[in-house]
């Protein structure tokens, strides 16, 4: 057998006992059974989303719950804020681009995060911005963008704030009520340890105003549709079945674990990747102030190729690592630390990362 | 173990072989393992939808791919033709509707399908029509749409044809190129056997050439996107991996059996059950002309509630049938026989049919 461990930032390792549910013999949609399943999902993302706001699930990928957000929340000729950092949120601005959205977008340089008080001031200029729209986890450049900080801005105005929380929920805090926040998506192949091809949506009563006044073209992903739907415990159109009923056990895990205590342990593990990389001499990407739990982003050292890293880990090892995207590619390495993965996977792939870098030339330190 | 037999029109029985893949251990979807598969899927599909189409794979239920074709073909103003004869060619219509698409519609009687004559004549008297949507097997009333015939009348004008062939590729004999059907929509969940999230769509040059100019705002089902995605023999969004991969397998079963004789499968099978059902007493939904081998919709006989006999063939014998739709709830029954499905799970099914019926006070004939 071939390993194939992936540390890749989605997706992400599936437990076996995931791989199981996954393989059950299918079982309908429109079904008392399935609907109980249904509802036990809905309240298991509401656990680990931290809210009472309805959560809508889409089969799709994270991406289709983004355009979820842009065309249930805006019209064109609307204006929005994108306040982005990396790949992600440059998505964030395409879509609302796309569907005729004036789009004001505050850059943070990669690596670093956008400043709350830009988009305080931002708001405060332009009284008829309706939405925000940022990034929990940005991917690409593995740094966190303070979304308690933003929301504490964006809900003293009119304006909801939407997050894309798609690679961060469940593996670092995101107090969606208590902090306030209008609209997460997020995805079933990141924290949840599944494939891909599930996305939710949380909603409240500030963006169901919105989503009522939208006049955006929008039929698969009309969450007009799924909020009819789930007053019959439904979806409008056919579910991701065996994603959904692994999902519901995915959550168990997390209810068994308890959230704060997943949030320590990726903390432990993020900590215990930077240290380590660190020990081979590496250097770490993102600015220390913003630095992620979701995945460590490390620069490839001068004279190393960045793209040949990542294949030899794979080819020689079985080890999925990923590269850089846009700007970055070639130029850092991506360690997710979400899911199931161990202090020893990391261990491991560190192990491995050591001899590459030190074939292709690269000089490790020696150990203290 | 409680049985769980699936009759339903979508999804249907996943085989156990294909549960075991989907059970696998994920692999990256960016790699060169999986970029092999991606192009044996594709190259798969173009074998069983009988095209040399570029096809698209979306991660999405077949109501995805359908707004895909409609989102990418028009703009807001252009005018289409539905001819619908059941829930999904509404589904259609819907669907134009909502991008500000003028929609003609021709409406069959549920029952019966669309006469080509009909949309020849409507192309005729209005020669600004840009596409032409069609059901191939209409699953709420068990009827078959021939797409032959609508294929001679709607290649000869500009317009291009789209068809939902969600429930009938794999099933019965659709030749994409051979009859010049410029737009093909379906998905895994039904003829392929495998859970729903996953949905494709060919597309010819004819209809490319629409797809350019449409102005429809779109983003997570922009094909354009698809076409350069696939240049790179990848897809513009995280791919549906478990579910291309175990679709992969799919098709291998289709290649090993062969196509015809697969039809020809179908055909035996939806005719056994058509028999079956005669000699129950009970008579058949559609009209004889259009019958689809796809699936079997029965009339419930008066005096028998049709929505509680489905939850008792379900609750009693863990037998999956579905009901009617729309107008027909509570009319009919509908026996589905695509995928693997077998003239012994047909037998079991109607023995216990059969049982119900006496339970619910239904006189069963005498057998000949």
């Amino acid at each position: 057998m071939k390993r194939h461990l992936l540390l890749t930032p989605g997706p992400t390792q599936v437990p076996p006992e995931l791989c199981e549910v996954l393989g059950r013999p299918i079982i309908h949609h429109r079904t008392p059974e399935f609907q109980a399943i249904l509802k036990e999902v809905t309240e298991g993302l509401q656990f680990v989303y931290q809210t009472k706001n309805d959560i809508y699930l889409l089969a799709s990928s994270g991406t289709g719950a983004m355009e979820a957000a842009v065309a249930n929340l805006l019209s064109a000729g609307d204006k929005a804020l994108v306040a982005e950092c990396g790949k992600f949120g440059e998505r964030w601005t395409e879509l609302c681009e796309t569907f005729g959205v004036k789009t004001k977008v505050i850059k943070a340089k990669w690596g670093h995060v956008p400043n709350p008080q830009d988009v305080k001031k931002a708001l405060e200029e332009d009284k008829s911005i309706k939405a925000v729209f940022i990034t929990h986890s940005e991917t690409s450049t593995g740094v966190n963008t303070d979304v308690k900080a933003m929301a504490e801005v964006v809900r003293k105005t009119d304006a909801v704030l939407a997050v894309d929380a798609v690679s961060s929920l469940g593996v670092i805090d995101l107090k969606t009520d208590e902090w306030g926040v209008d609209v997460v998506v997020s995805g079933c192949h990141k924290g949840f340890m599944l494939p891909p091809g599930l996305a939710f949506i949380s909603v409240n009563a500030k963006a169901f105003k919105l989503i009522e006044k939208s006049k955006t073209p929008r039929y698969y992903f009309d969450l007009r549709k799924s909020k009819e739907a789930w007053a019959d415990t439904d979806t409008p159109f056919t579910s991701a079945i065996n994603l959904i009923i692994a999902l519901n056990e995915s959550i168990k895990i997390f209810k068994t674990k308890g959230l704060q205590n997943q949030f320590d342990h990726f903390e432990k593990l993020a900590k215990f990747t930077r240290e380590a990389v660190k020990n081979l001499g590496l250097t770490i990407y993102p600015d220390a102030s913003c630095i992620s739990n979701v995945l460590t982003a490390v620069n490839v050292p001068s004279g190393i190729d960045g793209n040949k890293l990542v294949k030899q880990m794979r080819d020689k090892y079985g080890i999925s690592i990923a590269g850089g995207q846009g700007e970055l590619k070639g130029k850092i390495i991506r360690i997710a630390h979400m899911g199931c993965i161990t202090k020893e996977n990391i261990e491991e792939a560190l192990s491995c990362l050591e001899k590459i870098l030190s074939e292709m030339g690269y000089k490790v330190p020696a150990k203290a």
